[in-house]
C-alpha cells in the first residue's frame, strides 16, 4: 500500500499511518482497500479508503448520531444558534454508504466493509443515473425490508428490500448537502428519500416532533432525526417507546450475546420520555408493563426453546439474482465472525430466496448450561 | 510490617507478599492491620490480617456464594455427591465477620475493613460469653434492620439493628462448622441464628425450597442458602422474585451509580424462575409488570425529584451509644469514598439517632445534565 499517499490524503504524518496499521486501527481488506476499524480524533470509525495507482478516495465513516433524552431541552440546547430544524424519519434497517469506485457502485456498511449482497441491491435499486452526474457524492441511506439479513423488518410495507437516502455527502471531506437541496436532487433522480416531515421553528419543534413520535410509535416505526437544515450542526435523534421495546425484545431473545449497555440505555430513555410526557399513573403502569414484557417474554421463549432441545437462532433471508453474490455474502458473514447456516436457494420469480439461520452461540451455551444446573 | 511472618502464615513466598503490597492487592490499614482488596488464587477478597508482635491472625474473606438459576437442576448437579442439604434463610442486610483481636470484639465488613459502627453494635449484641470459650472462632452473620446504614430494611420486625449468624468459621483456615453443630452452639450461647428450615433429601429439596421461596417472597424476604450440612461443598443461594424486584427498585433510583451487571443478572434470574415455575400467560404478564415497575418507577421518581430541584439522596440512619463511634463511622464512609451528610444527633432513650443522607453524585449529575438537554 502507498502509505505516503494515504497519509497526505488524510492529512496525517506517515509514521502515524504506520502506527495505526500496526495497532490494527486501520485494517487491510485487499491491496487497494482499507478501513478504520476504530475511530481516531477527526476520523470516524468505518472510514473507508480506496487507493489504487493514481486514485485515492476516502469515504468518511458515518458519524454516530447523538440521542436526545429530553426532546424539548435538547433541541433548545443543541440548536440554540439556529432558528429552525428539519425533521426526517429515522428508519430501522442498516446504515449503508453507496458510492462509485472505479466507475462501479459499491455499498459500504457502517463498519467500513463492502457488503456484496448490499452492493448487488444498491446497483439494482439506485443504478448509475445519479452517479454519472455526481460521481463525487456518497449516498448515505438505510436498507430496510424483510430481505434485510442484518435487521429484517416488515413494518414498512416493502416486499423485499429498499434503500432510503437520508444524507448526501461529498467523498473525502464527508461534508453533507443541505436538507432541502438533498430532497430536491433525490426527487430529480427519482431516488427514495426518507420521509421528510418539514422544517419547524425551535420553540415549536418539540411539540410537533412529539406528535410525530406518537404517530410513528403507533405504527411501530422507529423515530426521527432532527437536523440543522444547512447540515452544519450535527443532527440528533429521538425514538418512540414502541421502537425501544422492539429492540429490547430482539436483544433479550439472544440475551447473552447482547451488551448490557444496549439494554441499559434503552431503559433510561423510557424513564425520561415518561417524565417529559408528564404521564399519569395509568400511563406509567402501561409503560412499565410494556417494558417488562419486552424484556422477559423473549427471554422466557428462548429458555423454553432451549429446554425443548431446540437451537437459539435468528431466521433471516436474502434474495439475490446471482448465486455468486450469496456465496460472497456467506464469506462476508464469516469475516464478521457471524455464525450462519445458509439453506438451499429457492428460485422464485427470477430470483433466489435463501433462508439463513444466524446462531447465537453464547446464548445457546449459557442457557443450556444453566438449565443443566450451572450456577450464575 | 513483618512480611516474613505474614508470608509464612499465608503459605506464600515473601516476594509474593511484597508484590501484592506493591500492586495494592494487599492494602495497609495501620501498622498492624492489612486486608486483601482483591482475591488471589486461594485467598478470598476481604481477607483480613492482624499482625502485632508475636501474634498473627488471618480472618478469611467471606466467599461469594454461587447462585442457582434453575433450582432443581442446580441442586442435583451441585450436591450430587451428598444425600441431603440444609436450608437456611438468606437475610437482606450486610455480611459481617465478628471476631476477637487483642481480646476485643471487632466487626469486619465484606471488603475487609473494621467498621466502627458495626463493631459497637457487635459488642452490644454478641458480647464476650461466646468468645471467652471460643476465641479462635469467627461469627459470620448478617446485620439487619432499619438502623443499618448500608442496606436499611424494615422487613424483619427489628426495632434498630440485629445480628443473625449463618456461619461459624475457624480463624486462619476459614473452615466452617457443620450446620447442626453451629445451630446447637448458637442456641447454647443464646446467639441469634438465621432461620433454619431443615434438612431435605436431594430429590425432595427443590420442591420444598420452592415452597419456602414462595412464602418468603410473600413477606418480601430475600431467599435461602442451600448448604452441605457438613459444610464441605460450597453452599448455593436462591432468591425470591420479589426480592430481585426490590433490589432493582433500589438500584434504579440511583440508576447511574449502579453497575449494569447488577441489573442484567437480576433480569435473567426472573426469566429462568418463570420457566422453572412453569408459569401461565397471566403469571408471566404479572411478572413482567412487576419487573417493569421495579425498573421504571424509581427512575421516573428520581427524574421528577431532580426536575423539581431536589437532590438525589438515600436516607439512612445509625443509632449509637457513643458519639465518638459516629465520628469514626463518618471517617469510615469517607475512606470508602461514600459521600454522606450527617445530621445533628438526636438523643432518644439513652442513644443518639443520627440521620445520614448518602449522595449519589453520578445519578445527580447525569439526570441534571440530561434534563438540561444533554444528549446521551
Amino acid at each position: 500500500m502507498d502509505v505516503k499517499k494515504i497519509a497526505r490524503k488524510l492529512n496525517l504524518p506517515e509514521s502515524r499511518i504506520n502506527e495505526l496499521l500496526e495497532r490494527r486501527i486501520i485494517k487491510t481488506i485487499s491491496d487497494e482497500l482499507f478501513y478504520f476499524a476504530k475511530g481516531i480524533s477527526g476520523i470516524e470509525s468505518g472510514t473507508f479508503i480506496f487507493c489504487k495507482d493514481d486514485i485515492i478516495e476516502i469515504i468518511q465513516g458515518y458519524p454516530k448520531i447523538r440521542r436526545a433524552m429530553v426532546l424539548d431541552a435538547c433541541i433548545k440546547n443543541h440548536f440554540a444558534s439556529i432558528p429552525v430544524v428539519a425533521v426526517e424519519e429515522k428508519m430501522n434497517g442498516y446504515n449503508v454508504r453507496v458510492c462509485l469506485l472505479k466507475n462501479k457502485i459499491y455499498a459500504i456498511t457502517r463498519g467500513g466493509l463492502i457488503c456484496p449482497y448490499t452492493t448487488e441491491k444498491a446497483r439494482e435499486l439506485i443504478g448509475y443515473n445519479f452517479f454519472r452526474d455526481y460521481p463525487h457524492y456518497v449516498l448515505c441511506g438505510e436498507m430496510v425490508g424483510p430481505d434485510n439479513p442484518y435487521v429484517p423488518k416488515n413494518i414498512y410495507n416493502i416486499d423485499s428490500l429498499d434503500f432510503f437516502i437520508f444524507d448526501i455527502q461529498e467523498k473525502n471531506t464527508g461534508y453533507s448537502m443541505s436538507v432541502l437541496k438533498k430532497h430536491a436532487l433525490l426527487k430529480e433522480y427519482e431516488l427514495n428519500a426518507v420521509r421528510f416531515f418539514g422544517v419547524y421553528s425551535i420553540p415549536d419543534a418539540s411539540s410537533k416532533i412529539m406528535q410525530i413520535i406518537k404517530e410513528l410509535g403507533a405504527i411501530f416505526h422507529e423515530g426521527v432525526v432532527i437536523k440543522d437544515p444547512e447540515m452544519i450542526l450535527p443532527p440528533i435523534k429521538y425514538t418512540c417507546s414502541q421502537s425501544n421495546c422492539i429492540d429490547l425484545e430482539y436483544a433479550f431473545a439472544f440475551y447473552n450475546d447482547y451488551g448490557k449497555d444496549f439494554f441499559f440505555s434503552r431503559v433510561v430513555r423510557e424513564g425520561f420520555q415518561s417524565v417529559e410526557l408528564n404521564e399519569n399513573d395509568i400511563q406509567i403502569k402501561e409503560r412499565c408493563c410494556r417494558l417488562g414484557e419486552s424484556i422477559l417474554k423473549p427471554m422466557i421463549n428462548t429458555i423454553k426453546r432451549k429446554k425443548s432441545g431446540k437451537r437459539i437462532v435468528e431466521k433471516v433471508q436474502i434474495r439475490v439474482k446471482n448465486l455468486e453474490t450469496a456465496k460472497q455474502f456467506e464469506e462476508h458473514l464469516r469475516n464478521l465472525n457471524i455464525d450462519a447456516i445458509f439453506e438451499s436457494p429457492i428460485f422464485i420469480n427470477g430470483e433466489y430466496l435463501i433462508k439463513i439461520k444466524k446462531i447465537y452461540q453464547s446464548t445457546n451455551d449459557k442457557t443450556e448450561a444453566v438449565l443443566k444446573g450451572q450456577t450464575w
